[in-house]
């Protein structure tokens, strides 16, 4: 006998959770699909020659290898064949690069699959996890707009989801390396350097950085210490006072104002797009990975969770594939990973594993006599789009109305000879705790007013 | 610059046809939710020890193992500790068996994963494959009525993937093994010796499998072979001939007597769950697995194309588990090989490739001035859940349209200077060939009618 266990670092979930995954994942899905996003599925393996091109970095020593048992005997010289991918961008470069006389341009995709890492095991790391990515991808050159209309998804998905008051955050990476270049810190890496203390002023406090930033690693002015910790403290509110900010920086150097010109369409448009006022801000301290992106970038913050960080980020890159293809390809794309926004949400109590089942109804088996009765109901019941399962085995009727209540299977339909010598149902409502009576041939549609009622309400909440 | 490609032995897929793959798994999903079953995932690795309890045959010769880099750099005695998933029932049992006292029995869960096997490159052999699983699994027992849901649940997805006519073939092991008993062939492996020979009758022709069955190696009698030729050759038509069918076979061994109760009850309910009598029949030849299946096994074959072979097959086996847990774990399930299906489909030219597109208008830009505008037009689409891309960067119109023709976009949305000035949208429809205007604010719910409509039809087809 072996014991039954999963490898650390995944996250299984019993049904009733599955359900609730499963419903944030055809929540992201049916919201891409909304904007016109095509998907797209790669396979869970690539060569490990194309796969790990970019290479040297933290991610490929965290990348896990397939191979076959005949592979395993022949033993290696060098890297295995196959190498499961780390995240959805690479094979997203690689699809790209292989089907571009196939594919139109701008060509918007989304992906939802897992992904792999080798993490080291902690709570809430996760080696497999689901990303739900988006890119638009231009050829040659790819349209501003397109990093209005990524933002509005954005703000669809989290609206739809309905995981409470959230913020979109807005930057402009040209924005920021023009304004420090007007500081006088003009090389990339120093920007980078700069950045990342300035990254540490939740944890460490204003002080600790400004000491720091004048101090004789980087030996920068009280001056010019402040004009950064002033330019990174900025947060706007509201689509005027965003407008006013970027104003408010004046003329700079080309980059500079390349940045703000970008930022202020993206604005106009994310207005257009009708995207509240309330759900999006600038916030000049976001960086994202500084060097993949190059203009716009955006993380995502639950207003009532700020420590679960950014929930949803990305941002507008100059050149997806340049490993693979010598077109150059833009493009501006955001990920969501929902294993962990769902670990996190589960931890922090928003996840009650209380959710109604995918299970709308069980009929109950009265008496043996009346199954074949029963397989009919059901069967109307799922042609009119319920879904349904039947009681197949003799039990309590008290047993049975647990077994619904505990699964949270919301309808119980009841049929007696009673009620079938006079050609109706009883049906008690669980969740509203009620019971009536309807024709048999009016089941489905009767029950599924009940269910769109439900759905028009949870809407509306 | 390296080659951008995938490895051998995968289905990566052009966004069309990503869509119509799309379409045939939401379909399978659909009709397993409509009957009931609860979703699971598994996580695509298992550990080693736990996944290759059953071990020794091919299957595990052909398993993919996953090392990350660290423990490729350890090198290892023994197996790697991670292994690819084979299929989806092995990792159910581990599941069942982990999960056990949190699950409620019978417990009828789907799984729609993808699985890796090893397999020698070929055209239209897959290492990486989707399959499409329910399973029913009973603590200690299960009732035979759920071998009759199972059959209902076939017909429900393939009816609806409209694929064409096909038949579900139907049998059990326990009157195979009982009419063989009968025989005088007792032993099981014999049985299965025996089989394989029966199974080469297509290929090889009755007189050889007659010679080779009363020769040397086997040494049956001509009656025997006789027999066994004729019973292997049933087919029923229709329930009143199955019924026939099973009562011409008379009484026989209690193992016989028992299959033939089994099938006579599974047929009763299968008719009660009105499942078409064309849609069905008794095949005697039908074994699948036989050191697994104990009970009623099911094959799935297209009418039109039987040399495709079974594209939906399971059965009822004894005990799911026995590695994992000391419980008795009886079930019932079949499995869809989605990805070899699709394939097969598209190689016998029945997946035409220009699917309607998942995107359903495209909102065309008339004139720069009226971005905005169409940013508007396409948030009232999305809200009113319309699939709405926006024409993000000036085009001449003819391209516009030549692009939604292309990508199967069926309506296209304009809006110019007069039509604002109305309060109206022209919309051509290029499916029908039509244009016509409406009021903006009618523009979503037009849009959902006429969509209905094409639904509707479709589905009378």
């Amino acid at each position: 006998m072996i014991k039954p266990r999963t490898p650390p670092g995944v996250m299984e979930l019993l049904p009733r959770e599955q359900i609730a995954f499963q419903r944030m994942l055809d929540t992201i899905r049916r919201n891409y699909e909304r904007f016109g996003f095509l998907p797209v599925e790669t396979p869970v393996f690539e060569l490990s020659e194309v796969l790990l091109t970019k290479s040297g970095g933290e991610t490929e020593r965290q990348v896990y290898f397939a191979q076959s048992t005949g592979a395993l005997e022949k033993e290696g010289e060098g890297l295995p064949e196959l190498a499961l991918r780390f995240d959805l961008t690479v094979p997203l470069a690689r699809y790209v690069a292989e089907h571009e006389h196939e594919l139109a341009f701008p060509f918007r995709r989304y992906q939802i699959q897992r992904v792999y890492r080798g993490e080291r095991a902690q709570r809430g790391r996760f080696r497999e996890f689901y990303q739900c990515d988006i890119d638009v991808i231009g050829k040659d050159a790819l349209s501003i707009r397109y990093d209005a209309e990524v933002l509005a998804v954005i703000h669809a998905v989290f609206s739809e989801l309905g995981i409470g008051d959230f913020t979109v955050q807005l930057n402009n990476r040209k924005l920021m390396r023009g304004y420090f270049e007007g500081l006088g810190i003009a090389d990339g890496e120093q920007q980078a350097l700069v950045l990342r203390e300035v990254d540490k002023l939740d944890k460490r406090g204003a002080d600790y950085v400004r000491e720091t930033l004048t101090g004789e690693g980087f030996g920068l002015s009280d001056e010019v210490v402040g004009k950064i910790l002033d330019f990174v403290a900025v947060r706007s509110s509201g689509y005027e006072d965003a407008l006013a900010k970027l104003d408010a920086l004046g003329q700079g150097s080309d980059t500079l104002n390349q940045g703000i010109t970008e930022l202020r369409e993206v604005l106009q448009l994310v207005h257009a797009l009708g995207v509240p006022d309330s759900d999006w801000c600038l916030n000049f301290s976001i960086a994202r990975g500084l060097d993949y992106y190059t203009g716009t970038v955006y993380e995502t913050q639950l207003d009532g969770y700020p420590q679960i960080g950014s929930i949803c980020s990305g941002g507008r890159y100059e050149d997806l594939a340049s490993h693979y293809t010598k077109s150059k390809l833009p493009g501006v794309g955001i990920s969501i990973g929902v294993t962990r926004l769902f670990w996190q949400l589960r931890e922090a109590g928003l996840i009650s594993g209380i959710e109604e089942s995918s299970v709308q109804a069980l009929v109950a088996l009265m008496d043996e006599s009346r199954m074949a009765d029963s397989l009919d109901i059901a069967r109307r019941l799922r042609a009119g789009g319920i879904n349904t399962e039947v009681q197949m085995e003799p039990k309590k009727i008290g047993k049975q109305f647990q077994y619904a209540s505990r699964a949270g299977i919301r309808f119980v339909v009841l049929c007696g000879d009673d009620e079938a010598a006079r050609g109706v149902v009883a049906v008690k409502d669980l969740q509203r705790e009620q019971q009536f009576e309807v024709r048999r041939d009016e089941l489905a549609s009767a029950l599924k007013v009940e269910l769109e009622q439900a759905r028009a309400l949870a809407g509306r909440r």
